[in-house]
């Protein structure tokens, strides 16, 4: 049942990364909804897949990406009403629901709920409820509605245009390291330095971890990787670099790949009994020799973004540590122009469109 | 230097997997060592790769193997004459000396210390001390001397025989399904019923696993396992099987490994942040899909040997819950025939070595 009294302008794929205005009405808002002006989206390479096709055919033939939404309450439904006030600035992830009550859901990790949706390019579970149906349209776009539990209130001291990637790529990041206990017993490692990497720096310094080590290709983000927390950098195509840093991080993220990524080369950079967390994912399987593993013991794990309770300590960790992204805003109405320099145009480092409804900084 | 006044008769490869018998002259009795007259030893996995030169060459050109050993205490250093009397019937695994003072001796992960030494073709590691110098030879022979330290008691419910493969293939299994806490909580799989397998569904079951699944490529194993603890059986060429099973378990243990064995379609059994641990290498590289482990959280780790705690807590453990392997004896007179057995025959299923020393049960 959709509204057709509310129509939401957005930018929208059908199977190409060239984006085309297109206009929709949401379904009508149900009393566990909030509709939120948008404000700004950050783009994620996700969204990029996505449009492009490259995870699959897109839901409905029709597909707006976006999912590091920020923006303002301007409804909501009577379920809400004592949770979110009409022009309360609020965010939205990658995550638009699930069922609140399986054992993942319980344990905060929502994105393992069979009944998870998607924020964009899916659908809603749960069948028996006509608000909790039909399709998900993302953030590229002047508004959303959204299920309220997943709205979250986006702390002062954070501006809307930043605030925007903390909602996938904060979250994404802040989630394993806090899960796998990055701190001062650890010396963590961060694999590529992009929209991920340039987040797990500053949360990796922000947790006190022992040591951060940046782990890049370009030797040209050693600086700006130490001003973002790096204590340590290591260009991975230094083989002697690479070498010495054997063993020395007793936890490390690889948030990138490349298609001449070595994973037993990576592995060796854990220490003895340490975990490493792939973020990324290569459309190839990965080659690895168990040896990388056995001998020193190694955990080879991977995660997918961050629950409902890790997003709201994240924005509320991001606020008191004074950790934001580093963006490059541009204006929705040049979505296009936005994408591509998403993907090909080394953001440093991360793109956030914005509609225009609040002054940029 | 060698101590002149004692021979050591065994079977020795030069590189091929037909041993000849050979004698030495064992390193002098330091203050630290303990002489064994061996009864048994037991035949490993590793022992055939190293005597066929598979993990590379050979020490000295020559090696006995094996590193299940069994026997009674002949001698002793006067460091060991409070700790071991004469008579004392005592076993060595795999390990023979480690420093006993790093971070991974400490927490009782000796096979990970730098100073770590194999039981049979390894050189001792401490070149300051004449004691603890020189090459390793290992069970496959009526006398060994070993560092104290890593000789352990066995306990009388066990016999000598059965006590055997406990030194390495128990010790291998039991040590990581301690460390993963397979216990009432967890739904144990073991896949690839065979020397290992057939311990680590006793030791599952002994730790009272809410389930112990057996996992094998071979159907008229399905009995046994069932006899060995295992409370469900999956045939792992049945797709439908393996699909029935899919998330299935807490903790997966694997045993063995073919050339056809689909790492992913492995993983696909562990349940949502659930552990799989390796025990055994294939020589190439695996493959394997980030998505196996992204969206479940699934940890990929392995494990090498038992440390010296685990060895002892095991050999407790398997006197106080009834686990022993189940074996097949043969005289080492007819070393050859039993490695022989061990390689092709298919033993049910670990193939013992007895010198004639003690009466066989």
């Amino acid at each position: 049942m959709t509204d057709s009294s509310v129509t939401f302008h957005g930018w929208a794929s059908t199977g190409s990364v060239q984006l085309q205005p297109w206009s929709y009405h949401p379904r009508a808002l149900g009393p566990r909804d909030v509709e939120i002006q948008i404000s700004h989206c950050g783009i994620c390479a996700s969204d990029i897949h996505t449009i492009k096709g490259e995870w699959g055919p897109l839901v409905q033939g029709t597909c707006i990406a976006g999912h590091e939404i920020i923006g303002t309450v301007v409804a909501r439904g009577v379920d809400q009403a004592e949770k979110f006030a009409i022009g309360d600035r609020v965010g939205v992830g990658a995550i638009a629901e699930s069922c609140q009550t399986c054992e993942y859901c319980t344990r905060g990790l929502d994105q393992q709920c069979a009944q998870r949706t998607f924020s964009f390019n899916d659908t809603y579970k749960v069948e028996q409820d006509e608000h909790r149906r039909g399709v998900t349209y993302g953030g590229f776009a002047d508004g959303v509605r959204v299920p309220g539990d997943f709205v979250y209130k986006i702390p002062d001291a954070i501006s809307s245009a930043e605030a925007a990637p903390l909602m996938c790529a904060g979250s994404t990041t802040y989630a394993p390291l806090a899960h796998h206990g990055a701190g001062p017993d650890k010396r963590v490692g961060i694999y590529g330095i992009g929209g991920l990497g340039h987040m797990a720096l500053q949360w990796a310094r922000a947790f006190q971890a022992k040591e951060v080590v940046a782990i890049s290709t370009s030797d040209d983000k050693r600086d700006e990787a130490k001003q973002l927390g790096a204590t340590r950098f290591v260009n991975s195509r230094d083989k002697d670099s690479m070498k010495q840093a054997s063993g020395s991080m007793e936890l490390l993220l690889v948030t990138s790949f490349g298609p001449d990524t070595d994973y037993n080369e990576l592995l060796s950079l854990v220490a003895n009994n340490g975990t490493c967390v792939l973020l990324a994912v290569p459309e190839k399987d990965i080659s690895l020799s168990v040896s990388s593993l056995l001998g020193r013991h190694i955990n080879l794990t991977a995660w997918l973004l961050g629950g409902r309770t890790a997003i709201r300590q994240m924005l509320d960790f991001a606020a008191k540590h004074n950790v934001r992204p580093w963006i490059e805003t541009m204006p929705m109405s040049d979505a296009n122009a936005a994408i591509k320099k998403a993907m090909d145009g080394f953001p440093r480092y991360r793109v956030v469109m914005h509609t225009g409804v609040v002054e940029e900084p």
